[in-house]
């Protein structure tokens, strides 16, 4: 078998304990969805993270070098979703950083999760998760490797009959699901909470953010109590995995898959057409 | 050269990319001193472990066998610093914890930092820090892999002459130091962050509250202000690497090291030296 991953360049799916990734989640990813052999929006992924690790401080690999690892890996896996992920790499006394910092990059390929095709039509069902988001306008944003808060809410449910859960800050203000982000219309608006002081800023939210800018549909990221989303006409998740997710329910209200949905669907599966076109172009 | 570490036994200093300790954080550790092959206060330390996995529903592992790992590392390596490093381990897709856990230990021994020993007479140069602490009562206390915000703290400052950073909460109330606890004598009180919201519960913390229960010190977990350190009379700080630290120095303000200090230093040293006696007698 081929190995799904790479260290450093190396086939290798090992790392030092001694890596500040695994110490203190010194470090940050992200996830996308190879198709066909491409790597869906792949600049967007590689711009988030140069953001992500210029906010931390931490290195950013060579960009040429890190395409070509990642083009690698999709001709051998064209089908699947890839994790790159970049840590300060090793040394340092506790938590200070070494003088000298080599980062670690592990590219890492994984089978696409089984959700049944049927949700894009029906729609998921989503609860409300009890652990809380943290409050950190220093972190807030970042797909950083600190992700206990995620897990946490991940394990309070099992089963496949809810397929995500949203999460609230600690003042009780929405602001993502555990994978996902969060959108909602009212009336002829767009709306998604606003990341300034937790939550993770998702390629796909950007994207349909774009969108909405795109197709002249007013937008804002604002805050959102429970009670917005009871009002909403129409609710969907977004990630870079899955795309765009219609909420059917969420708690004791039901929604329609709603026009807006399914017009920024559209155009994501559109940009998605045009990024394979363009890839075998090139 | 012996390697300085085991993981789940093995002589290796290496894991899996999949672990969820390198993945997400998902995972504790605590740190304490081997001295002549003694790992101090070992007890507290498992006890502590314990009580933070069993918080995030980790697996702990067999006490007698981890036991016998650390006495194993200790005798090659008798002074220094042992970490005892416990994640979720493998497997689970994205956030969600797979069905049947089976952790990753970590044992790794590293060099005493080397503090000039003039330290505990002459006492330490402390700062404040910009990088807050985010508020999450779900965390709270427990001393988890997810330590981003400790690094960004401690990237704030360079150079042998500021010892220790001290972090507040995003609403302003001081919690910790980056690596240590914090203890301020008012009057005739001992007082200590409440860690109910942010903060690790460091194991020498403890030990220290228990110091002043045993030496009919009164002592008050509470909130504390910037203000409340300024009107001090005895500041230090704690960890189970360092023992105690008397400040003598924080922001503008300039401290004596107290009498209180100075009883709660001899109460811990006597308890090294019975530790000693004790594991020598057995």
């Amino acid at each position: 078998m081929h190995t799904r991953a790479l260290v450093n360049g190396d086939p290798t799916s090992r790392v030092e304990v001694w890596d500040r990734g695994f110490q203190y989640g010194d470090g940050v990813f992200t996830t996308l969805r190879v198709r066909s052999g491409i790597p869906l929006f792949l600049d967007h992924h590689l711009a988030r993270l140069e953001r992500d690790c210029r906010r931390l401080a931490l290195p950013f690999p060579n960009t040429p070098g890190l395409i070509r690892e990642v083009r690698s890996l999709c001709e051998i896996w064209p089908e699947g979703v890839l994790k790159v992920l970049l840590t300060r790499g090793g040394g340092g006394r506790g938590y200070r950083c070494p003088d000298r910092v080599q980062g670690t990059r592990v590219l890492s390929m994984h089978p696409v999760p089984d959700y049944p095709p049927t949700i894009y039509e029906h729609g998921v069902e989503v609860r409300f998760c009890h652990t809380r988001l943290g409050i950190n306008p220093s972190l807030a944003g970042i797909k950083h490797l600190n992700r206990l808060e995620q897990v946490l809410a991940r394990a309070e449910w099992s089963g496949t009959d809810i397929h995500e859960g949203l999460m609230l800050d600690v003042e009780g203000w929405v602001v993502e699901g555990t994978m996902t982000n969060l959108f909602l219309v009212l009336g002829e608006t767009l709306h998604t909470p606003l990341l300034d002081r937790c939550g993770v800023a998702g390629v796909m939210r950007s994207l349909v953010l774009k969108a909405a800018a795109e197709l002249g549909l007013p937008s804002q990221e604002r805050r959102l109590r429970p009670e917005d989303l009871e009002a909403a006409e129409e609710l969907f998740l977004t990630n870079s995995v899955i795309g765009i997710w219609p909420v059917r329910r969420l708690a004791a209200k039901t929604y329609r898959i709603g026009p807006v949905t399914r017009e920024i669907s559209r155009w994501v599966a559109k940009k998605i057409q045009e990024e394979s076109v363009a890839r075998y172009g090139a």
